[in-house]
């Protein structure tokens, strides 16, 4: 018996799942690294061009610093992964910054790391898919004008797959994630074999060798915070830790640490390949440093197209990790009382459903705004990432200070230098880039803030408005049905029996809208012979509802009726256009009566077998 | 207490009428007259210049034809109009080309009269408006790219225009269209005497004076065809007959010859002074004959741009006879049955606000559809024109042989000679036109005719299902409750006392989605003591509908209960967006159990006092 929306929804989500098996659809370490890593692996593709790009300022002979930036930036990757991986073993329930930040700093601290956390997740998705479609585009220019309709289908697809539940939509991404790392690893080995064999003259030597020169403390921190645009992501794992197959935490902190390793190879390959090479980028021109290296290294044949094509591929698929993490943080603050509970169900796959469409949803509109050109954001979410990791890692000390288990001084330690150091960097990137974006984000963290307040206070108070403490339940005294008469048939005489039913005192009421009606009106009723009243209400100005709210009224104090049931009879029509031939009183007497204390509409329906 | 939407609402549409006042807003004569005739009146502007096109493709010494083709379609003209002046005179209810043409010929006839005015309408909304602003944009060209937006503020501001009611758009349009008809007579007055005077000479001589030559009567047939756009709109007053001040027949009959007095005048007058002034207007220019007609008399001075102006102003108006018609037929179908119930529906300002709403709605969406060049639809409502004349007059030809009133030879004998002449100009306007779009109008008339069947079909076998007749009232035996109880607080407790009040037979359900809640709540259950049992339904799929149907129907079966109530607390939130923090449980079960037969769904509401 699955009939059209039921057989649609199947084909695209797939078949349902029961609750019980929620546990066998937790996902092995070879799948939970596509799906988390996939947004810090494909940072590797941009954050060595950063740091030229910034070093290149001073210089060409400059570059020389890159090495240096980049060893630095790989020992901050170290200490955030080491540090996280900590947080990953105290924290097996999930939740990263804003679980840790709540915990040990208090719940704003908290609120604050989760407003920025699902801001970033937005972000991340728009600017991701943006980037990726830009790839093709470059390919395939004809597709130019089809920019922003590739973007949400893109989203469309990234949406669909992960409704349909984490095990398959970790299949379908660990393809491109995988083979971008290959393609990677394999481009560094073999251009590093070059570099050791035959020296530097085998590459295109575009930099004559000169000394190096001193340049400033504040360039080199410059280079450092564009640079650290590698470690965004690198929090996706602490939020994801529940969709692990037990031992979660242990199995997460493995997963962590292999990313890390990964990570780290290829940015410090990548960087140490360049410079062997002697590649500057042009920050104007249309080509990568990953795209020069990969021509440098394979040439334009095969192995380079892989490269570009995988480049593209995990590009768009770091938005995928933002689709993991996005719906679980907005679970757990919905499970805390500061987003919509709906946020918290599982949907007919066990994923987190409404989280997932509220994100494709949000990312859309973010492409749609922007027209699918959001370079412009990218300098946002560096913010955002350094914000949440300042806060987890200050969490984290608290969090030592207060357990004091073995070896907590240097665990305190390692976290607290993380902290200083992703501290000074977000104030770094947050003056520098001030005015290119940042001040959109240090406004909208607030807003998102208030709103998880206000809908917390909202919850509270419906929660104790809903306390049974010391109340007293009402007891219903007069009950009174009043059944609205639209004209007489078996569709009345059906709900005049149902009135009769739960209650002793019945009326039916008329509103006359046209006059003529009424003396014919009241001839059939009086045929009937129910015993019932059949009151007339007059209504000049032709309204349905104005006259029954006034009666109401009327009845409630004349008559100390406690509670009204307005009983409104209904067709229910059997093909979709038939409701279109059918005024919806019933639909507008509800609302009109929402705010009508004791009173209760009851819709009964007939089904004519017509 | 005017708050928020109701105080839009009074700005827009004005303070709501009673329907007592209903007589007061009925049109006088003056104000009936550029209601009901800018259309055929407007058509007078491009009327002549159809002919003249027709004509000049056999030379341009063909063009002195054009007076005695002229001369024919004034006749015809007059024939029409004498025709409708009976009709209006016969049926003071209005409903024109469909009311006559259904008492006559039957209902079928009736009925493709009414799908080929209604088609018109639409058309006539779409093609006018496009008209109107092509003029605007033609003299402000920076507008150009704004075509679409244009119209379709043009059309919600007729839109809004006729939902204040006849009265405020009667007084809204008379100035535009009595300015066009005294700009219009002031040139031909002027041009008609500085040819009586002056001779020929003062316009500029076009054309040199050879033999007319003979020409094929095919070419004078379709040069009639083509000139009987003037004809179009005649049967707007038919319509709208009971707008009319009482006695409503002799004064719409009045209106009527004051209009086809106007518009040959018009006609007959511009057809004339353009011969006489030798003027051969340019198919592929820009100009219109109108327009050279008026820089031949007037200069190009303020007089000229007066008449462009007025001539923009009433082809947008002209959109507004439909607006006046459409809604008025469309409630004489609902009234008999053939369209939906609403569209016969009296709104806040006494006027058939559906109708009106959804001929903007379709325009709106034609003109979307074609980007505002709808210069190909001119052909096509031509054809709907013409089918509905034939029906109509071929209706009173039938009329008058049944009623077999004074001189009743005579009238019938004057319809029918209307009626075979129009029926002529159908079928050469439907041949001759049909690869151009006629097809369109011949394909949509039997579709919308369809409809109105499949409307009445349903309206019939429901009276039929509802019908009384022989039917025997069911006696509800066993009427059993089933509260829904979604958790243990105030809204639950008021709930239940509303089902004690409505039946001793009660029962607690509790859907299970997630096993953990089910303990607290049974625990916290028991502590009300309510004496009402709780059940708890297992849903490992965490559906909430589906194990409260499969309740349903074994209580219904092995309890043998007629009538069940599902009641379903439900909070009153005082926000909107408070709406969005709560799952909307009442509304999918009502969905869900739409189609369960014996099962009433009742939301008890719950108001936080918070």
């Amino acid at each position: 018996m699955r009939l059209g929306w039921e057989r649609v929804r199947w084909f695209v989500f797939g078949e349902r799942l029961p609750t019980a098996r929620a546990i066998h659809e937790r996902l092995p370490k070879s799948l939970a690294l596509p799906v988390f890593a996939s947004d810090a692996i494909s940072s590797s593709a941009y954050a060595t061009e950063e740091i030229v790009l910034a070093l290149v300022v001073a210089g060409s002979a400059a570059l020389g610093y890159s090495i240096g930036v980049a060893a630095a930036i790989c020992l901050l990757f170290a200490v955030v992964a080491v540090s996280y991986r900590q947080t990953v073993l105290a924290y097996s329930s999930g939740g990263g910054a804003y679980t840790v930040a709540r915990e040990n700093l208090g719940t704003m601290a908290g609120l604050v790391a989760a407003g920025a956390l699902l801001t970033d997740y937005v972000l991340t998705v728009a600017v991701s898919i943006a980037a990726g479609v830009a790839a093709i585009i470059s390919a395939v220019p004809s597709l130019r004008q089809e920019r922003v309709v590739l973007c949400i289908l893109c989203i469309a697809v990234i949406t669909v797959a992960n409704l349909r539940g984490a095990r398959e939509s970790g299949k379908l991404f660990a393809g491109p994630v995988y083979l971008f790392v290959g393609v990677c690893l394999l481009m560094i080995g073999v251009g590093g074999v070059r570099l050791l064999v035959h020296g530097v003259e085998t590459a295109r030597p575009l930099m004559p060798t000169e000394p190096m020169p001193a340049i400033g403390i504040l360039l080199l921190l410059r280079a450092f915070a564009s640079g650290c645009a590698a470690l965004t992501g690198i929090e996706a794992i602490s939020n994801g830790v529940p969709a692990f197959r037990p031992p979660e935490s242990r199995n997460a902190a493995a997963t962590l640490l292999w990313m890390a390793g990964i990570c780290i190879l290829l940015f410090a390959g990548i960087t140490a390949l360049a410079q062997g090479y002697h590649l500057i980028p042009d920050s104007r021109g249309p080509e990568t440093l990953l795209s020069m290296l990969g021509r440098a290294v394979f040439g334009s044949g095969f192995l380079y197209a892989v490269l570009q094509a995988a480049t593209a591929g995990i590009l768009i698929l770091a938005a995928n990790t933002s689709f993991a993490d996005f719906p679980r943080l907005s679970s757990i603050l919905a499970r805390d009382g500061f987003a919509p509970h709906q946020l918290a169900n599982l949907g007919d796959r066990l994923v987190f459903s409404n989280g997932i469409l509220l994100l494709g949803v949000f990312s859309s509109v973010l492409i749609a705004i922007f027209r699918g050109h959001t370079h412009a954001l990218i300098p946002l979410y560096a913010v955002g990432v350094f914000l949440s990791f300042t806060l987890s890692q200050t969490g984290m000390v608290i969090h030592w200070r207060r357990l004091r288990t073995p070896r907590w001084r240097l665990k305190a330690a390692v976290n607290g230098f993380g902290a200083m150091v992703t501290a000074t960097v977000l104030v770094v990137v947050a003056s520098a880039k001030f005015i290119h974006g940042a001040w959109i984000v240090l406004l909208l963290v607030p807003l998102v803030v208030m709103a998880f307040l206000r809908i917390a206070s909202h919850y509270r108070r419906l929660a104790a408005a809903l306390s049974l403490e010391g109340y007293q339940a009402p007891r219903t005294v007069r009950h009174t049905v009043l059944l609205l008469v639209p004209g007489v048939h078996r569709g009345v005489v059906q709900a005049l029996a149902y009135a009769k039913t739960i209650a002793t005192d019945c009326q039916a009421v008329f509103v006359e809208i046209d006059p003529r009606d009424t003396g014919k009106i009241q001839q059939q009723w009086q045929g009937l012979k129910t015993g019932v009243p059949l009151t007339v209400l007059k209504s000049p100005w032709r309204s349905l509802t104005e006259p029954i709210i006034r009666y109401i009224r009327t009845i409630k104090t004349e008559r100390k009726v406690d509670a009204v049931t307005v009983i409104v009879p209904e067709f229910v029509t059997t093909r979709w256009w038939h409701k279109l031939l059918h005024n919806q009183a019933g639909l507008l007497l509800k609302f009109a009566l929402m705010f009508e204390p004791g009173v209760v509409v009851t819709n009964v329906r007939y089904r004519p077998e017509a």
